[in-house]
């Protein structure tokens, strides 16, 4: 297996590895979608603590993991204790709306997938995620951060702010979800960011449509701090574990390495051998209990993706029908939007992976790319991901996996390592045939997907298309 | 003196500053420009020999300079003996034919401004100056590098080079001027590199439509082996110092600070105050010898800048006049292109001369800056520049010194430091006033500029208008 950064023998990587006692969970959380389907699946109990550090001194397990960057988990919830107080105050501070995008960013650093960010960026934070991808702790080290998190306002919002140093935080249906603190107020130059960001300023761009064009002209940063765990209520909060609750369930079972696939496409069985590959060689390699975590994006996603709900339905088929298994997988949902910024954007997915307890990262072609808005090619050269992942200030501790090729093996009948000795007997299945496939109700070969997963994409684009058909009162 | 970082006493810093004989040059360079004029201004000899460390052994002077980046000055000049063998394998080799802008690059790369880089750069260190401004050391450590230098070809190139290991560089006039070894070629995403340089993609920026929009689709990498030090016979050969002429003559002059003032416009008399307000405030902080560096950038610049055989004779009449003092002060040019690439560009700026020796650098506002191309503002944020240089990756022992604001002083009758308790009494003359100014004839106020300096500007202007008026032959 190629890797990057030099692989460390896990005894040398966690020296407490050896005499960690490996803690099984006794109890598994009732999971509506997959334990109605027999699966099998151990997925952490979701505290329902509101602390900043839930069941912390609960576990006995010493921590094999990796450190979040920062060296300390940045939790943003406030103790249930202080709520009371928490509201009160918000009813004398100006306020600021925020639109769905904003609240899973307020969602994502509020359980320190950003740490060691401790709010939507201040100016000199914007300034070295734009310029460096990466900002820099007081002792003068680098921490990798290549995505804005920021959060934009407008005249109006600036205006009625004026001296405030606090700011209160509404969710899109208005409900008080945070407090802003020591904010500053900096220009929004969207251009600079959205060149600097994406690597090109072509319109199209899915997230600028979304989040940074019709925003405001302005920047506001500062120390968030959350009322309540920011919830969505969409049946699947469940499984949005946050990077605390992941490390703990990661101690849990044990784990000695724990390697992470980010994914925003149903999974097929070219991924599933590539992750049970993965295990294979991280066992070869020495570690014990390799622990997978399968960890789809559920933020803000560009119109023709696969929705999540549907994702994870289908990824729940994938384990049920035992193509991964349950007993060294984790399915948890990345609360991050999504920038489709490539080789800036992969950064982000390692770090904040990185924050939850993952040292091996798979990363593959393309890895948050897109096609081109306005040209006929790729946004991004898909090779340059891995390559600019593997030389990133502040990824240095992570090792970076690179995506072995699968196609299907149309002698053997079933997804394979694609082996250029026999390129003729292989048949690559892109991401577009699959959504046409599916869309024209036709199936793909025999071994390319579990049948029940396939059913749930096939009743998807079926559903589209019913609801395509139906006209619509004027 | 506001410095972002920390100011280390001399002591401190060069443990051997105090030790250090404080030698001077007791013979001076003829200048042709400069002595005509009486200038006492003392030049650093110019080597004539053409080895890769010119007068090393000659010094016995230990010198308390900055290291240069990656620990070692890298100069790509091969002796003297090897040409004639370096011109007979040019014969065989496929050869490539550099734009006058390349050929600047090849310079900056030659004499080591650009340290530890050996030549133009890879696919590994292009990507990492495009997504970080920085690229990693073997050991691990990062140096900064802001702008990408690389050489764009075109496919008949790429096609005639093939699977050949090394290139012949020609010079614009089809000389041969550098061997380019173990070369790699791999594809110029000009949309990116601009994007993620300049923060636009929006026509029109200056270095764009010289050197990047009709450049070739690929770029070539490689180890650089320079046959003689680059000139241009233009008269102002004599002084493009060289990093090491200019740490020779830091140490000839016992320097044990060296603060540069990169420029690209005339001198005028609140610059002087400036630097001669830096030099008194490094003295009072300990320094024995602070040493200016004024460093007028001689590469590539936008039309309607001043030419700089132009500055180059208004900094002599700037010298000549006694604003500056000719024995703490050393002019020479800065060999780069101007990209017109703000915050991104002040980086480069700044390691450059960090090469050169220099350990304190001046920074003002919108360094590197311009209008933006299509929208009526500037293209960058006037304070960014300042802001990203004092955050830069790698320029961490670099001490930073915010330019502090001149004005015309109506009531003083002379250029002095803004003074925002009689904002009234000030009278801030931009670049723009100034030229116009030169342009119409018109006198600037008595203690802008010295008369000398003005005159030279004014002459220019009139030259020009004179050309603009001669009938051109049809």
């Amino acid at each position: 297996m190629a890797t990057t950064h030099q692989l460390t023998p896990p005894h040398l990587h966690h020296p407490s590895a050896s005499t960690t006692p490996r803690v099984r969970a006794t109890a598994s959380l009732a999971h509506p979608l997959l334990l109605s389907r027999r699966l099998r699946l151990r997925l952490a109990a979701a505290p329902q603590s509101r602390s900043p550090c839930p069941r912390r001194g609960a576990m006995s397990v010493r921590s094999s993991l990796i450190d979040p960057d920062g060296g300390a988990l940045v939790e943003l919830v406030a103790p249930p204790d202080r709520v009371p107080a928490l509201r009160a105050e918000a009813d004398a501070l100006p306020r600021v709306r925020l639109a769905h995008v904003d609240l899973q960013w307020a969602h994502v650093l509020a359980e320190g997938w950003a740490s060691p960010l401790r709010g939507f960026m201040r100016e000199h934070e914007y300034l070295q995620s734009l310029h460096f991808n990466c900002v820099r702790l007081p002792d003068g080290g680098l921490v990798n951060m290549s995505l804005p998190i920021v959060l934009a306002i407008g005249d109006a919002d600036k205006d009625q702010i004026g001296g405030n140093p606090d700011v209160a935080l509404q969710g899109p249906d208005g409900g008080v979800v945070a407090i802003l603190r020591r904010v500053e107020i900096y220009p929004h130059n969207k251009e600079e960011r959205i060149a600097r960001t994406f690597g090109t300023t072509a319109p199209g761009l899915p997230y600028v449509d979304e989040a940074i064009a019709s925003a405001g002209n302005w920047l506001i940063g500062g120390d968030l701090e959350v009322l309540e765990p920011i919830k969505y209520n969409d049946g699947l909060d469940h499984y949005r574990l946050s990077p605390r609750q992941l490390r703990n369930e990661f101690d849990k079972r044990g784990a000695d390495a724990v390697f992470a696939f980010q994914l925003r496409n149903p999974v097929h069985n070219g991924h599933a051998l590539l992750m049970n590959d993965t295990r294979r060689r991280l066992l070869e390699m020495g570690y014990k209990n390799p622990i997978l975590l399968l960890h789809p994006l559920g933020g803000f996603t560009k119109a023709d993706d696969v929705p999540l709900p549907v994702r994870m339905e289908q990824h729940s088929k994938v384990l049920e029908d035992g193509v991964l298994d349950p007993e060294t997988t984790i399915v948890s949902i990345f609360p991050s939007p999504m920038h489709y910024a490539g080789p800036t954007e992969v950064q982000w997915h390692a770090k904040a992976r990185i924050n939850a307890g993952a040292n091996f990262y798979i990363v593959g072609r393309d890895p948050a790319g897109m096609g081109h808005p306005t040209e006929k090619r790729d946004l991004y050269n898909p090779d340059h991901g891995k390559k600019v992942l593997s030389m990133a200030p502040g990824l240095e501790k992570l090792n970076i996996l690179p995506f072995k090729v699968a196609a299907y093996d149309t002698v053997a009948k079933e997804m394979a390592f694609f082996d250029p000795s026999r390129s003729q007997d292989f048949l690559f299945i892109s991401g577009t045939k699959m959504r046409t496939f599916a869309k024209n109700g036709e199936n793909p070969p025999d071994g390319f997907m579990c049948p029940g997963g396939w059913k749930v994409l096939v009743d998807y684009y079926n559903s589209l298309q019913a609801e395509e058909a139906t006209p619509v009162p004027v």
